[in-house]
């Protein structure tokens, strides 16, 4: 971007409070992240001490009844009512655009027979292939480079990224985002042991995901061995996670980047798996169960609403009593030692 | 699906014992998944207490000369020699059916030259590319969108999944299957660090998959510095992996979802990893090892057949001795208090 | 590879003090790997030992006056200045090469409007994807199946290797290796909880990778809210690792396979983070620090240079005296049982 103080203040319906109208603007940040040719707001008290410590060259602040706050010296300032909205309509004028959506089939793509896609909703890229018998409802993005197998269902206003694989019979909702490399539909992992061989268990299942789910890039789900693995409505999935087959993810959950699900387990509501979990198979874990980074659940979790650490995961109370004791074995070292010394008190 | 329960009985070849032969029948589960319009099995007295408590519309039942066991009321019931072999054949009829193999090149396909391919034979889906001086074996199928670098030689009745990425001069075995994702060949992670930068060590190796490996999506396989990465025969790896240059993975091993194997390091034959399992560099794993979910490898297991766990990873009896001595340090706490408080003793 | 001793001996202007100069020697393998028909090299004291037990059929070997070791009995004997840049071009004359670098930008590759490219010093293989307004600098290649989004910029010199994604905006810079299955410029996973639901904050900035960068397929870079994700001069980035919104990783660092970093951390320069690292959200890591293969850092590293382990990670030194604690754990137990057993001192 390059822009003018001036510009920006009329762009936002605000107005300017110090600073030279004609000073240019080259960029947008949050304030700890702004240099001097950068724009940015204090939206939230939170950020005091960053707005007081900004290098940005202007800011936008919220009129003075909203509170008490210091900016740094020789910043520029616009006031405007609501500084999030605001800093919000500069980053939609100035921001990377998604690229506009256009109708049409692109010549290079693929399209197999008695498929259900019209061409006047639809947009379907470069060099993607869609295979035979598949649905794509209107509004719906196929990037380039995606692969759509037989028999797929893809409901409207979806964006399915470049390079995603869907495999045969995977059924996507409306609203869907899926990210650049993801993965779904590929076989479960399972494989009986026989004559000194693993053999494979066919995988005839499908993957299900439900409106409003987004899910991250190169991200892989499976197919179940049958039925359905199943991401419930308005789940969101991180990069890089791994959820395997029969896996039922209730809706509104959090699965955050590298976390893993194993086989048949039932992730219920409004969970949250923050980044780098593992949860083991054949498990149920209650509505509203948050797990902090990392942890590894390896027995269900039955009562909603709880807060999880560690491996194996434990109520994070638990978690944090048991780390706290760990901090101390030093001092318990030395209370032994002490004790043992203690001089032998016979008279 | 949607079929009767006398439809199902006759073509499983059993005999329905309880029940309306009319009963619309609209889906196959497991014991535990199945609700009132499905049809399930009983395979196996491990899932007795699943048997008892199945919402299943039908189940699939041993002959009663095969044992106890005790069916939900107002089930129906069809009785043949083995269930599982029959759940099969259902799932067989009704389940997500791999798409038929058709050979010949897709016309979008870009394929080099000095190729060794029958168009007869392989089957090469749109918009898949193969480089010059590559050779495929009958059988093979080559989905949409995979690369297949120069020369690299792929066996007879492989499934290579759409978007995969071989490099160059990787050799895959016959009755391979590569799912969706997977990069093989890519370059190993390894600089010299001079002159305040890393320096790339070139890497010229190759990976070689043997017979009947499978690869899980977007799993990653790195060519040797020089010489070969290696995956054993009949050896099966899950989604997400990370097998770095010059690892070799013995014959028949399991290496489960995001677990990573560092460079140069040789694991034997029927080792299983479990997920999310970590083993460092130039390390020897013996045969039969198994790593329980997480393990962190750090150095070399000698002894074959034995069961490690932990990180770093231990013999599991030890392992779990750390782990419940951890829990009684609360315990050891009010001990040490108790001793600490005892009155002096001195008269 | 085939070749006799001498050939060798005469490619890399070495002298045979040791062996048939028609020895056969059919191919290239480390000390510790070289078998009977395999040449290796002895470049570094460290090596002493896998020296004096290498089953190799000829070594090359530094004169005498480097220092002393032992070689092993019968095995033939290069005499070369710099074993370690003799054997360098060993591999180079006999490895797997890159494939040539042909201009051009092949039929099937779709290129959108306005872009700037010289089909004359650029090569683009077969089904890539070039969307408007991209710019891509002189001696580029553009793999096959690769989707470069609207309006990026791809330095020259830069691998962009088969079915990469660089979603629109990304700015690489020159000599940069991105390999397969990449995805740069995803959606920042980013989310504001209303109405019983998470809703999409849009992701509006941008990733920039700047020189000499090279990135481990199938990992991910997501693009910034506003502003940019960075990947700084130099850095070295391995397989499956997820880069987070807004980050910012210094010049010369190496992140190792499967680590994650979380959203607007910034890292410093020569920083390591081992395997399967997890570092927090909006944290500072101090220049050069180390962090030990699958470390947790949850708090900012302010001191440069120091080497931090375990989760939370903490100085190496401090984890370990905790590690050493906890391995003493059954002594102290006996310790305890000790002390309360003592006889009861009253006379």
């Amino acid at each position: 971007m390059e822009s003018t103080l001036q510009f920006l203040a009329d762009l936002v319906g605000g107005k300017i409070t110090a600073g030279d109208p004609d000073l240019t603007i080259l960029g947008f940040q949050s304030l700890s992240d702004a240099g001097d040719t950068d724009i940015s707001f204090f939206g939230n008290e939170k950020y005091l001490q960053d707005l007081k410590e900004s290098k940005a060259a202007a800011i936008l602040v919220p009129p003075p009844s909203a509170g008490e706050f210091v900016t740094p010296e020789a910043v520029a300032l616009i006031e405007v009512e609501n500084p999030i909205l605001a800093f919000d309509t500069i980053i939609r004028e100035f921001g990377v655009a998604k690229p506009a959506f256009r109708p049409g089939i692109h010549p290079s793509a693929s399209i197999g027979e008695n498929c259900k896609i019209d061409p006047g909703s639809v947009s379907i890229l470069p060099n993607a292939v869609v295979f035979d018998g598949s649905k794509i409802g209107s509004g719906t993005r196929i990037g380039a480079g995606a692969v759509v197998g037989e028999n797929c269902e893809i409901g409207s206003d979806c964006e399915i990224g470049p390079n995603v694989s869907l495999r045969e019979g995977s059924k996507i909702g409306d609203r869907v985002i899926i990210h650049s490399g993801v993965v779904i539909g590929g076989d479960g992992y399972g494989f009986e042991f026989a004559d000194g061989r693993h053999q494979k268990i066919e995988q005839l299942g499908i993957v299900r995901v439900e409106n409003d789910v987004e899910i991250g890039a190169n991200t892989t789900i499976d197919r179940a061995r049958f039925g359905e693995t199943v991401i419930g409505e308005g789940t969101k999935i991180d990069n890089l996670c791994q959820i395997a087959h029969n896996v039922v993810i209730g809706k509104h959950c959090l699965v955050v980047a590298q976390t893993g699900i194993s086989g048949s387990t039932r992730i219920g509501n409004y969970v949250t798996l923050a980044a780098q979990c593992g949860v083991a198979g054949h498990l149920t874990i209650a509505d509203q169960t948050i797990c902090g980074a990392r942890s590894g659940v390896i027995s269900s979790i039955k009562e909603s609403g709880g807060t999880w650490f560690g491996y194996p995961a434990k109520p994070i109370k638990e978690s944090r009593r048991e780390s706290m004791r760990i901090k101390q074995l030093g001092r318990v070292l030395e209370r032994i030692k002490a004790l043992e010394e203690k001089p032998n008190q016979q008279s």
